[in-house]
């Protein structure tokens, strides 16, 4: 960047071979201290920071600055007298002595100091975010998002994507109950809706002959708050025409590989491994599994196969399945043993056998002695149980419980702390349905996904794989997407499954599936979350740390009290008024 | 990119020197012809078209193709035949000799025909955008869009801006009546503001530390619809810290000259004219002037100083003035000038004057009687008057209103058609404020902007200059910007001119003033309107050209039927219910 009329350089640029030199820097004080009537002042810019010496009988203004005062200072560079050098410091051999200072505008009393290592409570951080966002690690989680965010237009650049905006304020479907609604002024009694994806639009597009569609899209969804969701959140939105899945899955290793080059200067291996959803289901109890360690989840059913243990014995009759992980050396008192059962009951399972392999090999448990000597040999050897071990075993007539129950215990025990090591993995061939709760199906992706074989997912739905994949990295799920259906026949076969008859189909999707009968190409995409794949390159606990302006988990905004009561007059126009009864709000909070 | 199951090539690409080898395109059925039993078929994809030859007795599907049907198609690559060698087509001395056809999925019967020339409503158009986007014209659009902003995004991460996203469901100011507005469903009674633009929170993040920051912004207004707006539109916005006007411009120009090396494959001279508000009201009647051609105005008070013209002299006398503008030559029938002098009428100029240049250099007019020689003489000479040029003046005792008809008419009877020269300028030096018509002062920008001269903003509003600025690209603006206020006692002062109580602006703006409070940086920004700068670019005559999937001016959507109703449960869960006395509209339109 060229000069300008509050700075000649940046902090960062003030090094040694400037000495000698005047220079003009700008940004914020820091840091400062009196010491024998002189001024030390640490001024921050975006790029550094470096150290200014005023001496107040030259420059009185230096007594008035304060923390975090918007200053502008000329002086000439100079080696620091000895033992003063900061090797920590880019610019720590130099300092500037300032010969003209002007403060460009004062800072009132900090709400908290603007230090990486604060102790203040997310609330004020968000009222005050700019502030927060001066701090050290939040500054660099902008600069991470905005480089990773560039690395990926880099790819689509690359790989011939055009950059397509779709609408934001589109239909609301009318079962659209998680749609965010505008009410239209110039049509009363009307609503937009904020999309919850560009699904349909991005379709529409291949359906328009753009073969390679790409966006970083807004989106919406008016979930209850659940922790680490945001009511609007962004995605990296990519479709391609005469595709099926594989053209996916490499693009998207492209990707990702390219940004975690930016962000971590690593380069990934490829290809990612690839796990089933059965096979991920069976080793990991999981959809997204965290590969990054073991504690693979075994099929204990023949272990115990002949059992006189009734708790087992009686789930295997049932055609259920015991299962099980070693996890390890891990600390194993009574209440903490005792908290494992709890809470693996509080995830669903009917209980929780827990064993601990002691230093000579025999097993300590509460059902040891309903086991014989051979099914805690085979046990230990399926299990790979060592001296230390704590081993965990679950029975359940449904062997979807059983998995996730210990899929979420085996996290809950294994996974690292932060996210040094990155293990992205696909999920493929995930079911085309879900079961309802009253013995229908829904679609376990979205009603537009392509069934592998369209001939049994009509007459056996229940064992029906669709062309539907995921990416996982360190056991998150930063996105899913699929191959489409792109005949129009096919999609009335989907919709005839999920009990969805042609009016309905026609009312909630009409504008789209007319669209499907003008020649579509077979095309299929995919949708990353920007938030969570920044924050997980962060290393960051919760994707509000790479949210520049996030809400709270309420959809708050502590910042501008959003959102906030609207005047009558206003709604009125706007064909709406408060539902009667509905106190209305009086402060803006 | 690399070869898919459905084609190994795109068109483009089968050239002479694939001759003899087989290759599988993909792509839909642009013509069909049949000849003596033999079906050609000219194929499109996204690159261009190349000609099939398939013959129905070995592939008997060829007579099913119809238009815009999908299909992927193998053969061998060979040269026409000498004389149906098609010199147009990069693909014109090759056709392919299908071996194998695969219908990807057949096309009903197209409500219009997928070619530039067609002759369809706008509103059929949009009902079937998908459709309308594969025109050769409206594909090439779509890709001129994305290399036009790709162009964009080059120059901000050349210069070190980062991109950072600002939130779109923000809070809505009480006297934001142009807000659209979002109920939120957690805290029914409350309501989000969609962004009108991003401008507080650029601001805040200035404050925040990011000292270059971009952003391609969806932003949103609510106005009564008017000829070639959008109620969402897309702009990029930029702002900088220890900034002054002239870095805004610099990056300015270095974008706009890398989108129209792109785009156009020039290079447009730098600087660009800069014109003060003043001089482009003075010469052009607009702050937007489009300098590809002259017709510049002039004062011509002094001409008629002296004169015994009664309109003339009263005006002058009033303290008005008189100016005009050589048209040139035009059609001077009675009736087109009749009909100039209503159109004057009809922009607010009390009459207009015109005078028709004879042959033999006398001057024809209805007021030619009035004037004596040397007045006509001096005028002639004013504005380089030569036979069969047109003249036309306007008295009015508001320079403004003389100002801005002549400059109206003067785009209406000079205006190039099309754009194929670009003529980018600045206007700086916009005043401070507007007068109201309660005697008060508007912000003629916003009320952010900062002053040039704080002392004479408050003593002498109406001859206050400010740091705002205008990009215009052939008499279009593209976008505006300005150097902010960052002291929070300027923006106090500015506050007191434009009448709004220190309670006031806590109310609508506090949480924006309580931010420049802790050391705000000098910074200035802009935002260019993407819809627009394309559109010129593409010589297009309106924004829904380059918009994927527009409104129409009434904000409907005839693709989807947006806007439309929404059941009354999801409202009551909302908070909100229609006002009384409004009929449910019944239609989804």
């Amino acid at each position: 960047m060229p000069p300008t009329q509050y700075r000649t350089v940046h902090t960062i640029e003030v090094t040694e071979d400037r000495i000698g030199q005047s220079v003009t820097v700008a940004g914020w004080v820091q840091r400062r201290r009196d010491h024998g009537g002189i001024v030390f002042v640490d001024v921050r810019d975006a790029t550094g920071i470096v150290q200014v010496v005023l001496d107040p009988t030259e420059i009185p203004d230096a007594h008035r600055l304060r923390m975090e005062f918007c200053v502008s200072i000329t002086g000439k560079v100079r080696a620091r007298p000895e033992g003063t050098v900061n090797p920590e410091l880019a610019t720590g051999r130099v300092e500037i002595g300032a010969t003209e200072l002007v403060v460009l505008s004062p800072a009132d009393v900090l709400p908290f100091m603007i230090e990486d290592r604060v102790d203040v409570d997310e609330r004020t951080r968000l009222e005050f975010r700019y502030l927060d966002l001066r701090r050290p690690s939040m500054a660099s989680n902008l600069v991470a998002r905005s480089r990773a965010v560039g690395a990926m237009r880099r790819v689509m650049d690359r790989l011939g994507f055009l950059e397509v905006e779709t609408p934001t304020l589109i239909v609301s479907t009318p079962e659209g109950a998680r749609d965010l609604l505008v009410p239209s002024r110039l049509r009363p009694g009307t609503f937009y809706a904020l999309p919850q994806s560009p699904q349909l639009f991005k379709q529409l597009l291949m359906v328009a002959g753009v073969e390679r569609y790409y966006q970083v899209a807004k989106c919406y969804r008016d979930e209850d708050f659940r922790a680490d969701r945001q009511i609007e959140f962004s995605q990296l939105d990519l479709e391609g025409s005469f595709w099926g899945r594989e053209e996916v899955l490499e693009t998207l290793e492209e990707i990702v590989v390219e940004v975690v080059r930016e962000l971590r200067g690593v380069e990934l291996e490829r290809p990612f491994p690839r796990l089933t959803w059965a096979e991920a289901m069976d080793r990991y109890g999981t959809d997204k599994p965290d590969t990054r360690f073991a504690m693979e989840i075994a099929d204990l059913s023949d272990v115990f196969a002949q059992t006189e243990f009734r708790a087992f014995s009686g789930t295997l009759e049932r055609g259920g399945v015991v299962r099980g992980f070693n996890a390890g050396a891990q600390e194993t008192s009574r209440s903490r043993l005792d908290g494992l059962v709890e809470r693996a009951k509080e995830l669903g399972a009917k209980g929780l056998v827990w064993m601990v392999v002691e230093a000579d090999g025999t097993i300590r448990s509460p059902v040891a002695k309903f086991l014989s000597e051979s099914e805690l040999t085979d046990l230990a050897q399926a299990l790979e149980a060592r001296p230390g071990d704590l081993l965990l075993l679950a029975a359940d007539d449904r062997w979807r419980t059983a998995a996730t129950v210990l899929g979420q215990l085996r996290v809950e025990l294994g996974r690292p702390r932060g996210h040094d090591e990155l293990a992205p993995l696909f999920v493929i061939d995930f079911p085309t349905f879900e079961p309802t709760d009253d013995g229908g199906w829904a679609p376990s992706h979205h009603p537009f996904t392509a069934p592998v074989d369209v001939e049994q997912m009509a007459t056996d739905p229940e064992r029906s794989i669709s062309w539907a994949y995921d990416l996982v990295l360190n056991g998150a799920e930063l996105g899913s997407g699929s191959v489409r259906i792109h005949d129009p026949e096919v999609q009335e076969k989907v919709f005839e499954v999920l009990g969805i008859a042609p009016e309905e189909a026609e009312r909630r999707f009409g504008w789209f599936l007319r669209g499907l009968r003008y020649g579509t190409p077979p095309h299929a995409g995919f949708a990353i979350g920007i938030d969570r794949f920044v924050s997980i390159l962060c290393d960051e606990p919760n994707i509000r740390q790479v949210i520049p302006f996030p809400k709270t988990q309420t959809g708050a905004d502590p910042l501008t009290g959003a959102p906030s009561p609207v005047g009558d007059e206003h709604l009125s126009e706007l064909g709406i008024m408060l539902r009667p009864g509905l106190r209305e709000p009086t402060s803006e909070g």
